[in-house]
């Protein structure tokens, strides 16, 4: 990496302020470590939690960054996976691999200090020219040569987010899955709920072009949307009069908590996919005799090589969430585009 | 039967009034139904709930009771399971056993207007000297000659809500469980649970004389009382530092579903084998990471053969928690003894 | 059905003779029988067995014929789900839905005298123009407007056992896939395991003509051809050179039963998909280590109405498989063509 | 470790020859590996395999022993799981617990040279002094100061066996579990197979006083004799006329292949646990219909925490096996005595 010593980073001050600084490039410092040019980065939803002061681990003065992509520079002499001049795309979630809980595919929980959400938040992420990633053996996943890096982009995080819930849902082929809310999460949820071959995937959400891009691109079948549509009826009417068999909430509000388990048949399961800022409520008498199941919670990035591998043989491909393309000087307006969610913006790729 | 066409019934008159009444000893309406001489019956908490007007589908004037064991006196002539003078236990819940839910043994949730929790509650049940079965074929368990009335009575309700929690929490060999709550649904939850194979099985309760009972009977290895232990800590301290693996909540209160998901570990299962009266709070910001699967519901009882083997191999007995025998004459009494807990009761046999 | 009373019908006359003869229409016999006029039938590889003598249980006399749809004109009184008029699949297997098999959705092994596969073997069947179904709630599947008799012609048998095997190969998403042999069954088996969202589907066939079709269809994305291709090699260089995660095993010879299981990579899944006319041999010192899991059999026909549900909403679709029309009067002929494999013969749609 | 160079150690010398040598004290070789002083160790039946040169790979040279007990006296510099002082139970695998097949617990199939069943067969193994154990975190449990050397002497290798068979049977609560052979492996995986909560466990052996062991210790519920009795009869009626849900085959032999999948009802998962030196026969066509799943293979011992927890928690105990305690200096004998199986030897321990 010879004199190149500085790069530019985008940097959370604390207290919602995030800026561009110069840094000091990152440099190994464990045998399991590598560093990574970043050829492109994307901004998070959870990026936006953060600017907000909504996740209190993190920690001010961090680089921010968690969905990115790269070439690999240098790697600590325990690496064995990849090699400097690999194309990678970087997960979310670094971890050890050893212990119960990486052992049992529960990264996110892993037992290392490092491991879980580190990067972006706790330890420098990837909204930078350069990035060091810890365990780089489970924290990076090679780009074969058919794969642009648009297409990998989302590979470590809200690819993960999608396949892991999809995952969760138990579905079974034939099934009626029900998706509330169709950003770029949820959409990548139904294009993974898709690999189990339900018969139905119904999109639910209140923005009418998101729905229109969810049927465009074949992730739904059925797109309802509250206030012109009867979502109960409806979802009973698509599914023998039952409800859905898996029910996926990715929209993160208390009126879409509800509608969650009110449009699932009984025994269903419904998977909180959202991050949710507040409290729910569990109406249990309400409920009784129902017999949902619900699976709460975030992401373990474990399953990256099976994404590549959908995403290279064809299966997946989530390229088109990308509608907008800037650079790293601009990074703090994109934050600002993102969070407003203006000129129908999805995800925002951000070139270093 | 003759010319005894009158029998005596535990009647509920609605609004927290439960009289015991001369009634028609109840005859056969369809083709698979049987009738069935009570020999002994049981009081269940949810007969306490709808006496005191918590269960709104009850229907005044109905006999309860939907716990007991009898003798076939007569069968419709489609039912081909059981004959007249078979002895067999009684499910809580009469089914289908041909629509979507029956098919997946979702019995709760039969299409059938007489599917599910009828008995007892919508139609006449067993606190009485008769009682009609509807799908008798589905609904009648046979007792083997080796095993005692008092063995076969918990069968088709509590054994079977214990049998059912079990499975649904996903229990692994070497596991670490904790069961919240030491009455009688508890303990047979225990001992369900036993089934799985566990390392441990830890108990909780605010009542010392019902730890003492689970340790005494071997279905708990370590017992907690709150005030006294530090359940959280005692809990990480007997599984490797983690939490228990899976979590029931059978106490219901608000206190106690609070515990059931902090003495969890991450990604464990906590079902909620207890009956709310009330909503609770799911603290999901709280939780954020810790990626629990709740699992919510009452029992569906298709699982009675399996629990009568077990019982008949000498792998399940509960024939333990009759702590008072009484008569059907004096059962009025014995509902106020059972609510009141009066007399460190657990179950009441109630003879006709 | 007034006055006609007779109908053509093939029967099987023992020992390699088959004849069109007449028959008289069937009757309803049970409470849960139908009636079903014929409307569409196909032949099947079976029937080609039991002609040549190779299925010791189908009785002489016997009217052949298990792959069929028609019309309901008739159901007994305890007969709910379909009613005359009603356009219906009729499944391959009748079964009683109540036995212990049944209830865990073994209905091949129906402990019911009338259970498992009867028709067309050891009852009569439906290469004719009427056929009385036992069991018609369970053996009947109704047709929705939108699909037509010939998408609809394969639920019963083909499509199940395409089903059934892909659902026993355990494919999780990203698998590598090889299906060995690629007739109707095993098309209809990648079509099926295409559900489970593998990475890919590899066919292997010694017919190109059948591996183009394969590919053209989109059901496989990898062909081979044993003789021009390495298979072992290919299968491993698809499969990050470990082997198919799961290999299903549909061509029945003794050279694809090895095949099958040196192609799976180590704890791999092999399903025997294809009625074998011979012992195999299992080289359990060769495969030491390997630790592969078999699945043999049949197929278990309780699906229909998943499969019919997948059809309607335009995910499976195996119409495609008829590549010859004929008419009831020339069903011989069909016979003969079809056991030649004459004319790149894949599926004959009979019509009465 | 000091001046001490020098230990004894059994030595595989190549076709049919073994003897007791002395041979440097193994150092570490990577930082991963530890050092352990042998405290107990066992002779298992693949030892006699080796001796008779029935096991290719193994190494000509090699110190034999897969099987045993000891302390920890010095550990690489990344090993972190255990440190110089413990007690620990040494694993038959030594694997990387980070490739394909160690991630889904196939550790047998360990993607690096020196994983798999290495051990006493390609390197050095522990019936001597002093054993290297490469991938000590991985390979290496730490014994609990309230369990003994002898109750955690099978952790590592027919422990794991049982319990890893126990796993492959797919056993529910009240099934009825058929096992092949009552020698050591048989008798554990009767131990394991019960954490699954079976109804019966009927146990099948030539060896009457093995049959009677296993009905002491309560690892059979059932026992029996062929010859003396029906086998497939008795099996059938004890199992409400249906044949066993799970057969664990531990015998090895044509016969008991064979008997595996006669008593096995249909459906039924058979699991062959026996290393056998001859091909078997699947008699598909006699077979058809009976849709059996075939699980082949060995041992993946990679839950020897989960072991050590049951036997710590007095759920399993192994220890009642060693019917004879011998010295190292005597452990050709052993070899003889243990091969001949005299003296109604189960299994012997060695103490070095």
């Amino acid at each position: 990496m010879g004199e190149e010593k500085w790069m530019k980073a985008l940097v959370y001050e604390g207290g919602g302020r995030i800026a561009l600084r110069q840094k000091k490039i990152p440099a190994l410092q464990a045998e399991t470590d590598a560093i990574v040019r970043v050829t492109l980065a994307a901004i998070c939803a959870s990026d936006i939690h953060i600017r907000r002061g909504a996740v209190p681990r993190a920690v001010p003065g961090v680089t921010l960054g968690h969905e990115l992509v790269g070439q690999v520079v240098e790697t600590g002499r325990a690496v064995r996976g990849v090699k400097a001049g690999d194309r990678v795309a970087v997960n979310v979630e670094t971890y050890c691999g050893e212990c119960f809980f990486c052992r049992r595919g529960f990264v996110n929980n892993c037992e290392n200090p490092d491991g879980g959400w580190a990067l972006g938040c706790r330890i420098d992420g990837g909204q930078a020219e350069y990035v060091r990633v810890p365990f780089a053996d489970n924290g990076l996943t090679r780009i074969p040569d058919s794969v642009s890096d648009e297409q990998a982009l989302f590979v470590g995080d809200i690819l993960s987010t999608g396949y892991w819930a999809a995952g969760l849902g138990e579905i079974k082929p034939a099934d009626t899955v029900a998706v509330i809310g169709a950003g770029p999460t949820g959409l990548c949820t139904m294009m993974c709920a898709r690999l189990y071959g339900p018969s139905k995937i119904i999109a639910i959400d209140t923005d009418e072009s998101r729905l229109r891009l969810a049927k465009e691109k074949g992730l739904a079948d059925v797109v309802l949307l509250p206030g012109r549509d009867e979502i109960e009826a409806r979802v009973r009417a698509e599914s023998h009069g039952r409800g859905a068999d898996t029910v996926f909430e990715a929209a993160g509000g208390t009126d879409t908590f509800e509608l969650a388990w009110k449009i699932a048949r009984p025994n269903a399961v419904v998977v909180v996919v959202a991050m949710y800022e507040e409290d729910q409520t569990l109406p249990l008498p309400r409920m009784y005799g129902k017999n949902l199941i619900f699976k709460t919670g975030g992401v373990d990035g474990c399953r990256c090589q099976e994404i590549m591998d959908l995403i290279e043989a064809g299966r997946l491909d989530a390229s088109f969430l990308i509608s907008h393309r800037m650079s790293l000087d601009d990074i703090v307006r994109a934050y600002d585009l993102f969070e407003e969610k203006a000129d129908h913006v999805m995800k925002i790729a951000i070139k270093p």
